[in-house]
């Protein structure tokens, strides 16, 4: 069965909130894979590429619609770039859980959960904004947030490489968990970025 | 010496239709380096070397037209990006290659036939499709075709990628390994990309 | 205390300055990091930090700019990609510091100098071409010299790779030396990437 959060003929904005859920989704989904032994991380993980998809199809409707259509809510360019970055959070959430099963990783380091955390919070406050784009309402405590929230993910991410170069011997662990949580870091990225993309959107608005 | 593919005063039609070109012959020395000893992949390396900067030079040709003149068949973006993925597209396998006999890998997985193999079919389908961007026929079989291919080639290097960690126990050679099938899973990307310009090229003419 | 090289209302053209300043202090932070020891090391890349966000600030100081006012001496987009790409360059050289500190590697391998000292070349050569883009004048001297500097890295850099993997055998050294390399040349490739940005605007305006 597929997600379904779109309405049937939606506008840019049901589409931007639609890949906002997708996002909620799959941050959520990243959390329960930490706690989850082997045999359910395999099920949770057909669950991330199930909403992967939908938000991908999400994705390609904006692309599709912005390239056989004249009249748009805002600049081509930052609508190209927003719904972009939005795939691309899902992506990279999506590869990291992906990680985690082909790589067989058994335990991973706690600082990894602190960085879920992160994506959670990133995701929901992603999904708070999107409906806001509409009146371009209280966007400006979104975007700082989520900043703040990258911030706080870079200081994780770089205390957990440290603390994985200095406690792991084997390198062949060492390879795939460095892998894993850069994808969680590329992810935090990509929050940034669509927060940044709505920043440009509503100065050019204002 | 050096190849050339583009007649003397080149529309951009030749120009793309001549990195394309190139994309084929990086494709088959891609495949002929993986069977050949260390000293015959320094050879065809070197034609690879050719190769790439001879589709260097078509896209700085069709960078430079693009920044000097007004008329342009399609959206300039549009041939920006589709020219940067084509460029891409012989990056890639070049590293690929260069990966090869730099780290003096002697034996490659079997597997890494089946993923040059992807890219020698996207190759061809590419350099077939672009005479057609002339008269827009035909592009859409390209396009989802291509499509196609990325997915098999994802699903190939992430077996790939799980046979790898299972099975070589050696950190170093695992290192060597995973940076050229991410280079090979990169090209296949890259020509993913190809085939998304193409389609919102041809959907914007529709 | 924040470096500060910017005037109070400064135009495009004194922001890509200052931008560029900043990669010159950066660049000679990376050459002193080198030789230092580790207490001393910690102390450098404080200050790299400092330069970081202040090369971070000139760069939302344009940003915002741009999304704020119509009339732009250049190009929205190629002011876009030049200020973009020198954050990028800015970010490489922080990042290599970083990691330099993070992992406590104690010897770096002395082809690193080889590499730094490009950096510091390209750095060098980018400050003295920003003020001259208000005149336009002398500039393809510059592009096409960072191109030669980025080529001459990229070959230092494969040598350097192949050194490291014939001669460390600790594959951990090896990974955390090869993250470490690989951010100094995407750093000369961020500096090709301004000289080519640059390359665009002088053509477009000639």
């Amino acid at each position: 069965m597929r997600l379904r959060l779109t309405p049937r003929d939606p506008s840019y904005f049901d589409l931007f909130a639609a890949q906002a859920s997708y996002l909620v989704v799959g941050a959520n989904l990243l959390a329960e894979i930490l706690g989850a032994d082997r045999a359910t991380r395999k099920d949770i993980n057909r669950r991330m590429a199930e909403a992967e998809h939908a938000a991908d199809d999400a994705t390609h409707t904006i692309m599709r619609r912005l390239n056989q259509t004249f009249v748009t809510p805002f600049d081509r360019d930052d609508i190209y770039n927003l719904a972009s970055s939005l795939d691309d959070c899902m992506d990279f959430m999506d590869e990291a859980a992906d990680l985690i099963v082909l790589y067989k990783v058994d335990e991973l380091p706690a600082r990894v959960s602190d960085q879920v955390q992160v994506l959670q919070r990133a995701a929901e406050l992603t999904a708070e904004a999107m409906p806001r784009l509409r009146s371009m309402d209280s966007l400006q405590e979104y975007w700082v947030e989520v900043n703040r929230l990258e911030n706080q993910a870079d200081k994780t991410h770089r205390k957990l490489l440290a603390q994985m170069f200095d406690e792991i011997t084997d390198p062949i662990l060492l390879l795939k968990l460095k892998e894993i949580v850069e994808k969680l870091e590329d992810a935090a990225d990509a929050f940034e970025k669509v927060a940044n993309s709505i920043e440009t959107i509503a100065l050019k608005e204002s």
